[in-house]
């Protein structure tokens, strides 16, 4: 449960250390490294110093901090012996849910992985899609050891930061998190088009996609909340559906069988999972445009 | 093969039934009927003809003509024993590539309309999709015996239209086909787009799709021809694919990875299978809109 | 200056009137016939019954509301003998800017007006731009009596509720303004356009058009504040001119000269003064659209 | 009257001269030179010979080229002693329609170009709106002599190309014409919009437009011809106005007074005289798109 900055501030040493110990996988010394720097003025400015406290460290711990990073979808998942926080973040990527064939793929692609680099593969999941995932990790085994140890100590700041930022309260938080939001206007009546049924799709294969929200839109044409947000928007493929048909119909045209447009899909890429991203859909019964909104 | 008009007006009668005897089915009485009506000023006016002769005929040749109408997907076409013109209609709804339980559920239908209605079910299979189709078999099983073999005998009649406009060539054609075409403009450069992959498929299911033309833009934004014509277009669900992601990169936009808009999938219901459908597409890198063109 | 509905709710009566005396032009007795009906829960249910005071008072009262109101563009406005509330309104609608032609032809159709009725003419003109006051004019000229006194009761009721609405602070206000914004898209960039210039003119006449707002879009696309708000849009037709030209230029796009796109006008109407009316412009160096959104 | 390219290849060398001596204005010498080198494989090949007889010239007849062209707006035109296309030239442009003021400014600017540079301000005028020939003419007073001769011939190039399109008729005719034409799109129908009244106007002030052409859509939402061809689209901005909203209550939409959207200008710049300018409008009673197409 989150707690305030201006809490652990004043807390005592033990106290700081037990809140934020796991901030950083199996590395509680971070935590202790800038207890006695407090006050932070903001939670970035908390972040910043964990992070310098990481790269000040000696060589043997910093590449400990990898060594011991669960793997994703790996045994110690499925142990259940990694972190809370990791139990729930490879869940909501769908990794616990592999089918046996993809978690063998997972398992001798991260045997490969560790045995090349001497520790396991890590990803911020909480930002990538399943397929952007999986296109990651395909990439990163061609990587040389230097750069590949650089990125995956970023991958790590990424994970903590998403966590502070869940975590703690505060002025000034910094921004871990992205928008996935729409809405619909309606070009015969000119006006928001209320009780259309949309859903959000993501793309994981050509010809595979999973439902990841289904919303209808109230009298201002919006859901009443974003269909992504508090979180990164995963790195991936997605389609928005509009049940336009169904919403023209109930308003009384008179549309032909089949009607010209039903269900209109639109397919779009994220690559920043931290930005907004507004797809509105401006529709007639004829007709219909999108654009990335803001 | 074709042949015009004007010989049809000038040949010995026994050429002329011989040339129009299969346009209504194992019925070469209604080419005969109006053989002396000559000559016909154009094939919509010979058509006219050969409609009110059936009609004007008895009810037990009326009745017949139904009667002898070969099923779809049924035992006369799997043993060849029909039309050549009814093998070619229904091998190109793809009714000869029916799976085991597809062709079970066809027979049983089959089996059903005839005990219902004492003649087989007759649809101008060039006019729907499969999906459409399927939707009509089911809806005229709950129709009353009257009004069946009335919508019966509008389907044999359009049946024999689009057979006379394809063998017949001639002033004055009457219009038995639509047509579905696109094309392409990219906002960017405020010029057509060349290049771009464009794949149109049938939806033959909730997740089932077939393509069924695959295309590239021109110099011009659009195909060499049009996606269907010279035919008319199955009433069903459509979905245009534009490769728009691919266009761009060429043209040395700097995208995202993923890009915003990569697959542009446009999907729409045609009704009017003798009607115009030009759905464009207008887009750039994080925008587009189509519409009902002409 | 406001005053709170809570402090009008427990004012001695005098105050009470003092306060209200002139929402009803020269009828104090309004104000003094709901003092006894307090507490109000709302302003709405303070203008509710003011309103049922004016409908419950004898037929002589009623008229004198009318007869006593002053003259649009009249003598009394220019020898300032009017409440000050009329001064400003008069001023707002550019009645005090008339020129000599102008004036006379108000104060042709004000006798003609008042001649015909026994009363002057009483538009709210906040809710009108010049062209649809005229228009106003013109129109309830040839009215009958009976629905002219009604008419004109109407607009006493409209002209009332839009002082009570700026006077009385509160809980459940009622709703007398309406706003115009815009924002503007960047469909090259994806992203929203800032530093556009956009002006808002009101079109006064087939070759006439007044500015009333010049603004530039910030960082969002949108204008610091709305085009117009905190009072009725008035009923006009009106012009947007975006500057999207030197938009694209500063970009950094290689744009033709002339370009294609330069200053987009975009031309509209206001039929609803307390409507909202958002008029979006998404566009790219060859192409745009709009729509009312919301 | 047009005279063809066969014709002229076997006419006697008196006649060819008679008919092409006009082509450069005072200049039959061209037309002699070129022909002994007939017969020629197209207008094209004709004029390309014309234009290399002139850069082979000696100086002084190149210089000659150039001062006897008649001024723009000048004594000459005025007097009647030019020729007739340049007559009818001039007439296009408006010239011989200019106010006294602006009669007067052309005058100035003539003479001080001619005392300058030794030869009149020459420009192929059917390729310049009002506005961009003054704009051109007070560009090109600030050049230096070299790179203003060269300017000038081109400019008697062009015109002298023009001149031959429109004369000689054959295969292979080069391409001295634009084209500016329209369509509107109802979205509501989801088919063409007939009957839109529509006007082109040249934008040539501030507050200035000159309508150059009014037509109203056909069944198919076009124009039977376009609003500019078999000319250059002289450069400028335009403002296309099309009466929508008439449009609309005429299809029986209930539109609030004013409508939204009554008249929609679409305001756009021609910076290809040569090119084709398709500019479409999509439109619904309260959205619309516009673009340049093809």
């Amino acid at each position: 449960m989150p707690v305030t900055l201006d809490a652990l501030n004043v807390a005592p040493e033990p106290e700081f250390v037990a809140a934020l110990g796991a901030i950083f996988e199996h590395a509680p010394w971070v935590a202790e490294a800038v207890a006695a720097r407090r006050p932070f003025a903001s939670v970035e400015a908390l972040f910043s110093a964990m992070r310098e406290a990481v790269l000040a460290a000696p060589e043997a711990r910093r590449l400990a901090l990898l060594r011991d990073h669960p793997e994703l979808a790996g045994r110690s998942a499925r142990a259940g012996t990694i972190a809370a926080e990791s139990i729930a973040e490879q869940a909501a990527a769908g990794l616990d849910r592999l089918s046996e064939p993809e978690y063998a793929r997972f398992a001798a692609l991260n045997s490969a992985y560790r045995e090349k680099f001497g520790f396991p593969f890590i990803l911020c999941i909480k930002r990538h899609g399943r397929a952007s995932l999986l296109r990651q990790f395909e990439a990163r085994m061609s990587g040389d050891i230097a750069r590949e140890r650089e990125t995956a100590e970023a991958e790590v700041f990424r994970i903590a930061a998403i966590r502070l930022d869940a975590l703690v309260t505060g002025e000034g938080r910094f921004r871990t998190t992205g928008r996935l939001s729409t809405h619909v206007l309606d070009t015969v009546a000119g006006r928001p088009a209320a009780g259309v049924v949309i859903e959000l799709a993501e793309i994981v294969g050509p010809d595979e996609a999973v439902t990841v929200a289904r919303a209808e839109t109230n009298a201002d044409g919006r859901t009443d909340a974003p269909l992504i947000a508090g979180r990164p928007v995963p790195i991936a493929h997605y389609e928005l559906r509009f049940h336009i048909g169904d919403y023209f119909r109930r308003a009384g045209l008179d549309l032909p069988e089949p009607a010209f447009l039903d269900l209109v899909p639109i397919r779009f890429g994220v690559a920043e999972p931290e930005g907004h991203y507004h797809v509105p859909l401006v529709a007639g019964p004829w007709s219909y445009q999108t654009y990335r909104g803001s």
